[in-house]
């Protein structure tokens, strides 16, 4: 019993306490910070390909917020199913503290589906991808840039987007963490590139720090279809849709021939009862324009391939990457909820310990 | 002067009398059936490259509404363009009466671009195609089947759709021109078909006469997406999409993982003053879908590949045709108006003359 003190110790979770209903808006109240749990520091006996894991940062994204919808509960068949009264789960970086997994050692680095809470005992391993650390890349950047993030930018830029040296391309959202990447990668492939983002702060890091060739604040605009008109005289070969709505509808009638759509995510319809309609549809069928959805759990396979290509980039500097980090898992919460509000400058991380 | 008298006849002609404005519907009144002008029927003397036509078969599609509205003028760059006080302009077959064009000869039929006018001196013959004609087919089938409306079908169906044995498929507006061949070129690639259209006489001939698997009328379907759900309880895998509207809101929560829709016309749009707003878009990326617009004028090199299959199909009776046949030039105006009201059943065709 005294030995059982030792090594068991409180784990402070976020736990999922209410559905939203009606498609609503996520609020913090949905989630539960709680102290109320705890974990034994210590690997059950004679119970292999288990690993007790340090959990370290953790990745805020939207579709999170699909998970709590009750409109939506049974319609997902993943990793990251939430149910009520369990912690709420995403992507993440770990440190493995004990394992009896082949696979994973003591002091192993991790990233893939974490609860979010301190430690957990983790029996479903498949989905997690040992980190092959060096310094000279911040750990944080596999809940970004180097994990889901960074392969949702890549495929729905390289693969869907069929990109051209010399497309005009649009990127919605753009200062958000996979729409810097698409801007930057779209440079890196000589496009003309402009990002629409929500507050003049955005904008000037668009311009000056990823290196857009062009920046608009959508809430000082009236009139969607004619600012993008500005920007795109002779018309938008790429649209890279995080937004929906609105923006969507003042995209179509801009589009050149034979344009594309890579549909990541429309996060101006997530906080509304009712989806705005889009008018505008008939501009595919006018200007033979493919729109296509994409999720990037059709492109695990494409990993290696991504790390390949972006780990020198970043470490030539050649692709910048800005997140917007929060200290402390009970900020959790709030963090995530700002995703729908446009507080985020960069990608959302949420640190629960650095080591 | 005698002889004179004995060459020049009346040439009645269908003419582009007004603009629609705001797109609004298309009336009969925006056409003019006039027997005001005359025509030489005999070529001009020292002058090559030139035909005289007999017009025998047009065809009335619905594209024909967006050069008759004002706020598309100037929009189009191609053979249809419509000038006030000209002729109404669109895919038909005729005979050549004379030549002075090396590619033709007198008693040639040929189908293309055709003024809707009963003869015409044709000086721009690089869209008309020579039809080899053999008695076994209708002439008629080159304004439809074996014209364009095939064509699209047969693009539509297979370049954009990338049908699999056993997809199911859905077809909108399923008896119309297109409609009938998408949803008969599925059943011979071995996929499950249901078309909806707007009269229990049509879903009749698609259940009877296309061999359709099943078959609605929307108008007696109070929520298209439940009826959907019905006809299709594990997803629709391909969408042929002729309507708009309601209908696609209402097939896009029913689309199957990586569904394809391909999107060839909205007609239910046509004569809004303001298109209906599609809400359910974002089942573009939860269901990871593909909709792409395309225009059969970017397809005009599969011509020769298509007819290939299609005349040994047609001849052997394993594609069924109707068309729904108007005789006289003066009814073609309200022919064209019928096809935004659902007037027609089949492909409409209008009848100048048989021979």
């Amino acid at each position: 019993m005294e030995d059982d003190a030792e090594v068991v110790v409180q784990n402070k979770q976020v736990i999922f306490k209410d559905y939203i209903i009606n498609n609503g808006s996520l609020k913090a109240s949905n989630m539960a910070v709680t102290c109320d749990a705890t974990i034994r520091l210590e690997l059950p006996n004679n119970e292999d390909g288990l690993i007790l894991t340090k959990n370290l940062y953790l990745s805020c994204d939207p579709y999170m917020k699909n998970r709590m919808l009750e409109s939506m509960q049974g319609k997902f068949n993943d990793s990251f199913q939430f149910a009520l009264g369990s912690p709420v789960r995403g992507f993440g970086v770990a440190k493995v503290l004990d394992s009896s997994h082949s696979k994973f050692t003591k002091g192993d680095l991790i990233w893939g589906p974490i609860n979010w809470e301190e430690y957990s005992l983790i029996k479903d391993t498949q989905a997690l991808i040992k980190i092959h650390y060096t310094d000279d890349v911040p750990l944080s950047y596999y809940t970004g840039i180097l994990g889901m993030t960074g392969l949702t930018a890549y495929v729905g830029f390289y693969d869907i987007c069929s990109p051209k040296k010399g497309d005009t391309v649009f990127v919605s959202a753009a200062s958000g963490a996979i729409g810097q990447l698409v801007g930057q990668f779209a440079k890196l492939h000589g496009c003309y590139v402009v990002g629409s983002a929500g507050s003049d702060e955005k904008v000037d890091l668009l311009m000056n720090k990823f290196g857009f060739d062009e920046a608009f604040n959508y809430n000082k605009e009236e009139d969607l279809s004619a600012t993008l008109k500005r920007y795109f005289p002779n018309g938008i070969d790429i649209y890279f849709e995080n937004v929906g709505g609105k923006m969507l509808d003042g995209v179509l009638p801009n589009m050149r021939l034979h344009g594309r759509i890579a549909a990541c995510g429309m996060i101006s319809q997530s906080n509304l009862d009712k989806p705005e309609g889009i008018n505008n549809l008939v501009f595919l069928i006018y200007k033979r324009i493919r729109m296509e959805g994409f999720q990037v759990s059709d492109y695990f396979h494409s990993y290696p391939k991504f790390t390949e290509m972006i780990l020198p980039l970043i470490k030539e500097g050649k692709i910048t990457y800005v997140e917007d980090i929060v200290e402390g898992l009970e900020n959790a919460p709030s963090a995530l909820v700002g995703l729908f509000t446009g507080n985020n400058i960069g990608k959302q991380v949420v640190v629960i310990s650095h080591e």
